[in-house]
């Protein structure tokens, strides 16, 4: 089995992967006693995504090979599939794969006959970087339906923020879009912050890249923070049971103050935490399949 | 003992070895638990090579050091001898090195106490490579003796050509020489494809490399693939026991056609898999030694 | 606990690590059987310390995850805090860091909650590099006590020197900088190498960089080596006992003669040999407590 978008799982899935990956955090253990290899193939750098799936796999008693894409084969032409093909055939068990060309799997699955666990493609979809905002915010309310978040950035260039619209739609969520006006998008609810902060349930931020609109560019990290960045006079208007999420790398004093990041209502660094335990439960689901 | 080029190899040793890779094809089990350690030099990069050998030695229950010699000590003026040697000085069982000096290891083995396992020197010898083409070979056809084989492409700059075809030689097969004019190379019996494509055993297709002649660069992919490549025509006229074979990573559309790749007599893939056998037989054989 | 600086440690702290590599040396087995995973985060590239941390960390039945700090999020504006936060929050159970900035601990130890190994910073302290000399001093002479030591070479920005000189004094050793004049640093006994020679236990060379001095840039490798390198002419004017060390990467034929590398005075590879018996010897103490 494959684990490629979060569209593709049930409400039942969902719940049930993060089930099992609350179990590894209370300190289930399996261990495939090195018996089963794992390779983490990504074809664009990704520091967090890439070691919390090592980490996953060792933590799993797995071996591990890991493959970086940008400095290989590929550079003498080899296709995405012979790459991918190359890998099957050296034997491991399952592929965890990071790949800039959206839903490049598609076009694999029918020849690949070992598990791939889709480690992000494009501007798509990032499963396991939405389930583990799921399991936080579950972990958080006991529950999705009728949470309200708004997520504040640049929802269009966002691997992660499409993915999650959907699945938290799904899951009963009210969710609202956010940020500078220049990343409001067709077909999503956009609203000033300072208008709804007090009102959310999750401040979900998403990493800026200013140099992706030429207006935003002109302003100083300085004057971006103050217009639009999670600082804590903003913390402040938020409800006391509200809490902060980012997908990380964060950039401080942008986005979000530098005191902000590890303030009480944020749960950063326990998303980073709960990454290592769904990438457990994914890989645990497809080399039991 | 160390595993620097095939034809330090008796036609015994060679059966031997392949022999043992089919046992571990068929399910054998050594398992070092972890005792071992293999430390795969690699002075440029090769992908395939490379992971063939960090999953043979996975497999075998070996701790694996990686490292990537085109970003290291030796931008700081160091000898190949002195990281090699330090490899060694760190409790290394066994080394596993590709360097791009033709026969590097001759200044080297009277110094070193461990194993060496050549994984690609220069333009000379790539004994796992040739290997894997032999025992590819001899599943298919339970022997060597008598079979007829053209190596279609650039010999001349192949690492792998040289020394598969002093050993086919010595295996009683019959090699020929194809592929562009340019690429002819004395003392090698030269023959064009389509002369003799139906009288062949084996197709063996080496990697293009068209920007080593000028005048091959001006043809464009297309007219390169007319006149020399691999395509489901040229199939047809094979023999039917005939199978078609690559050391990877191969063009599509340029040596070989995109359909070719897994057709049915095209045992690419399976060479790739039987790599890895091979693998644990070198270093399983160096390692008890 | 962390391994910061060799400063913060007591003589009897010293000798009880140099007591546990040397048990580990003559075969002590500690076997973490894969429960323990060791991050080396290495923010600038350092074959030998990084590897040898590996080697270790191996050895003792650890997984290992080794991140290159030069290829990641950091270039995406990421603090090296939070690169070392996130590391802790997979789950990993000891940090091994080597990183430009002098010091970088001292803002980082306080909120990171698992053991830190220094593996070198900036132009400050590299604990388990003098640790590995004062372990092969040790296994020498069998004391510190009254040993004369020349450390010859460009004291001002080694990263080994500084902390060397202050553990060795602490130890009762008489310390004497030599080689040019430009690195003659205040504070510091420096003598000319010739001079002193015949009277020395120890010859410790550093790397030359001549590029740091525009007098010394211009003199070729010939006249630098005749000037100041170590040649068998100044090795046969040693003491019979006395042996030469050097922290490598070596410069062939600058700093040290070809033929002195290997001489039976050079203690320079079992310096490296040492090396991972001392990086066991840390990681198993910060493991313990």
């Amino acid at each position: 089995m494959n684990i490629l978008k979060l569209s593709a799982l049930s409400k039942k899935e969902i719940n049930d992967i993060i089930d099992l990956a609350e179990e590894f955090k209370n300190g289930k253990k399996v261990n495939y006693n090195h018996e089963k290899t794992i390779a983490n193939l990504f074809f664009e750098p990704s520091t967090r995504t890439h070691y919390s799936f090592d980490m996953a796999a060792l933590k799993l008693g797995c071996n591990t090979i890991n493959f970086d894409g940008s400095n290989s084969s590929l550079k003498k032409g080899e296709t995405l599939y012979d790459t991918i093909k190359t890998f099957e055939m050296f034997g491991v068990d399952a592929l965890v794969i990071r790949a800039t060309e959206n839903e490049y799997y598609n076009s694999l699955i029918n020849n690949i006959n070992i598990p791939i666990i889709n480690a992000g493609d494009g501007t798509g979809n990032h499963p396991s970087q939405s389930l583990l905002d799921l399991m936080t915010i579950r972990e958080e309310f006991g529950k999705f339906e009728g949470l309200k978040i708004a997520i504040v950035g640049d929802v269009k260039h966002s691997r992660v923020a499409h993915s999650n619209i959907e699945i938290m739609k799904r899951l009963g969520m009210e969710v609202y879009i956010s940020g500078p006006e220049e990343f409001r998008e067709d077909g999503y609810d956009f609203k000033n912050l300072d208008d709804i902060i007090s009102d959310m349930d999750i401040i979900m931020l998403l990493r800026i890249q200013r140099e992706r609109d030429a207006k935003l560019e002109k302003l100083t990290n300085e004057e971006y923070h103050n217009l639009y960045g999670l600082n804590s006079e903003r913390v402040n208007k938020m409800k006391a049971s509200a809490i902060i999420m980012h997908p990380a790398p964060f950039n401080r004093n942008i986005e979000i103050a530098d005191d902000v990041v590890e303030c009480s209502k944020s749960r950063i660094f326990k998303q980073i935490q709960n990454g290592v335990y769904i990438r457990m439960a994914l890989i645990n689901k497809v080399l039991n399949k």
